[in-house]
């Protein structure tokens, strides 16, 4: 193994067989993108930023170096993979994949340009990198559980989407016809209503915008009603694919009553 | 195929081995009546309306021309269906269907009485016109398992309506008589006391009305964890839909891979 | 069959084998509930009850001797049953039972101190014979479904409720220890405490109590995230009592893969 | 039985097959931490105290002498456990288990620092004591079934957990940005924005912060959609783990009553 091929294996989230080394460097880059998310949000606060605002500008430099370090290595040893296998082509065409553009903003500003123009929303594109987190997730039973049971309940999901949205849309028009006289500032115009809309149909309910009228407050009370169905229809389909992706797992393996071969294993050579 | 029966079926919602055209008038339609909303939507924001007045007019006009045309075609070509099959009374009748009058009513005040009168509202009635989405959907895998886990439990679901119509009848009684004297602009009158109860046991809680006598608070700390129980019914009904629903079709037709035997099948006579 | 037995037959809950005339009681008997209900309600309202004064003190007088009727036949005609099968012990016995009471308490008050005092909270014991539609309800399915699925679930149910009163308790505590110098009107005693931790861990929010300082916001984000736990474990639950209930509905009938028998039927005598 | 090992097992939560007098113990501790909580809340409140200040201060004086008593005959008693054998080594670790410590602390401070300083924080440590309940519960069916129910989805849990202060910190950062110049005192930082998102997310709604731009709100909106995702995920974990865990009990031993053949059972070699 040269050095190329190590440098991708040990930057590429460990599997179980992978060398400590390379769960380690997985490690120190995700501890890092949360160093750093939480000096962002630290340093918004400007009683914890004046505590000493040369620590937050220091490590800000370090961490978007130590990016710039991991960036570099990262599109050096690219070409390991195959779909990347071109030397000049491969790490430009990595290079111009989303997710490298994401690690290039989440340093390259602070670095060329800090000091110059406010940079937080920029360092925030670091949020993005979490999704690494995922990534190392993939290898946890738990996270394709969760991730197979909603794929599965993926269509079913959005069309629940696609209800509530509707269901907005008629109860935005029905308020807005009944309370758009009495509280125009709230209900003047459908799209205003809809913010009242949404928050009662997911049951936050922040109480800044509510019906006064008779009429307004018996059609809000069956939109609340509606909501709590809003909430059960997900939870149901959800629940649903747990169930199923358990009982999937509980399967593998299992055999038929008549002639005791296993049924609906993947890898079944029968 | 003669052009009536064309034109019928380039209207009908269009099933998987339907041609190519169908699909596009399906599209066409459904894209007429969403820009339509949002031009109401849209158009009831002054701000918005009185960026240009007359695209708003225009258009108005124009996709309600575009509905006239949809609307006769499909009555002229009405008669390939059966159960309309008689040249005038078969359309006569169809244009008496709930849903033939409200595709009347979408557009018709539009070109006849257009700037006489406030069409907002009859305008809303193309809301009514999105159900053809549900007809589109009934293509549709996902749709048909929402639609048959609801109908599985759709008599307890009615039920758990009626608990909680009792239960808020219950909650509004006893607060009425714990509060009415302390607040009686929000529980004088058991009816007002309603307000307070559906929007607690939805969980909604916007806080213009809350209990403020200790005993008061008691009774609506119970009601409040009541209505966690409101939510949790309706979901568990419904997930145990879902799941029935996923169970079936799985069961449907299923044999073991090995040696054909139907498994868990009702009619086994093994 | 006696005139006694008819009766009693007529004035019990009719199951599907019995006649229409049984039926027509029940949905009398039923109807007259809920409209003395509706009355009560509506009646509370001063500007409704100015409208007819008169019509709501009249028909509250025939619906109490309506009930009266409805008492005394059923008071007549229980020895029927073989509980209550004295002639007179029989009767007293039964007039001396919860509900006779409280269908005594429905009706005696409005005829006999009508005008007197205020009945009010007295009629309003008429809710509790809107149980009698769930003695009806006991002929549905749906409502069987619902009995069951919670009777299965019925000591989880009892024991998440008690973890949810010691949570309440701990939230109380804390939110005490930490804003009760901030807030005293709010959080300066643990009961008064217990109003916030309520209204949070039921996610209904009103926002009349909320904590100001960091701890407390820090400690009530965890509250409110228990809160969602808090949802999610009844409704797991109950979902959970549901699935087994449809299983064990479909599996009356279902048949051993070895030997062929049924598996699992009550009635089966094998 | 020496007298030694009867007070251990007096001490001990009784199982089912164990004498009445260790199951009157067991309910005479947990009701005396029970009433002694009662007592700790209700003396927070001003206006009870003062009715009878002495029963207060008596009371606890009781209470505590008997937490001693039970204190002094565990740690006595503690050596007929094999883990804690050694009448002086035994006994010291065992005093210094966590349990042992909160059990001190539970009367100790009442007991020898009585008037001096202000106890109710030392004294709600009792709380803890509380855990005890779930010693006992550790004896019902139902406590085991929620338990395992948890304990077989907690990884899944823990995800969401995760997924949920990730989605958090990223609804904070996002508000932050629309709205820290509108209302600098509740979005003007992120960790004050994330107030805001938790209480969204959670659908609890104070309504104390929300937003007031159109942008705001649309992404509010969005947010509060994907809150009621968030209390459907662990929804429809926990009901998953539920029915697993009934499918479980129902197959341990399950055999065909006619044959007596195993029905699913993993060892079946049919």
């Amino acid at each position: 193994m040269n050095l190329e091929t190590r440098v991708y294996h040990l930057l590429q989230p460990a599997t179980d067989d992978q060398s400590r080394a390379s769960r380690l460097v997985d490690l120190f880059i995700i501890g890092l993108i949360v160093v750093s998310l939480v000096m962002i949000v630290l340093e918004s606060e400007p009683s914890i930023r004046s505590l000493a605002p040369g620590l937050f500008h220091g490590s800000e430099l370090i961490i978007a170096v130590l990016f710039l370090v991991e960036y570099v290595a990262r599109v050096w040893s690219i070409p390991v993979e195959p779909r990347y296998a071109h030397p000049v082509w491969g790490r430009l065409r990595f290079i111009m994949t989303p997710m490298a553009i994401i690690d290039l903003l989440a340093f390259a500003p602070s670095l060329f340009l800090g000091g110059l123009v406010d940079l937080r929303m920029l360092r925030l594109l670091r949020l993005v990198r979490l999704t690494r987190l995922l990534k190392l997730a993939r290898y946890s039973n738990a996270a394709q559980h969760i991730q197979r049971a909603l794929m599965r309940s993926r269509e079913e999901l959005t069309l629940s989407v696609l209800l509530v949205l509707i269901l907005m849309l008629i109860a935005s028009s029905l308020i807005y016809a009944v309370e758009h006289d009495v509280q125009p500032q709230w209900f003047g115009t459908i799209p205003r209503a809809m913010w009242w809309s949404v928050i009662t149909l997911t049951t936050v309910g922040y109480g800044d915008v509510y019906p006064v009228t008779v009429l307004g407050r018996v059609l809000a009370a069956g939109i609340a009603v509606l909501g709590v169905g809003m909430v059960a229809l997900p939870t149901g389909i959800i629940g649903a694919g747990f169930i199923e992706e358990i009982r999937r797992q509980r399967e593998d393996g299992r055999r038929c009553p008549h002639c005791g071969e296993a049924i609906e294993a993947e890898d079944d050579d029968d």
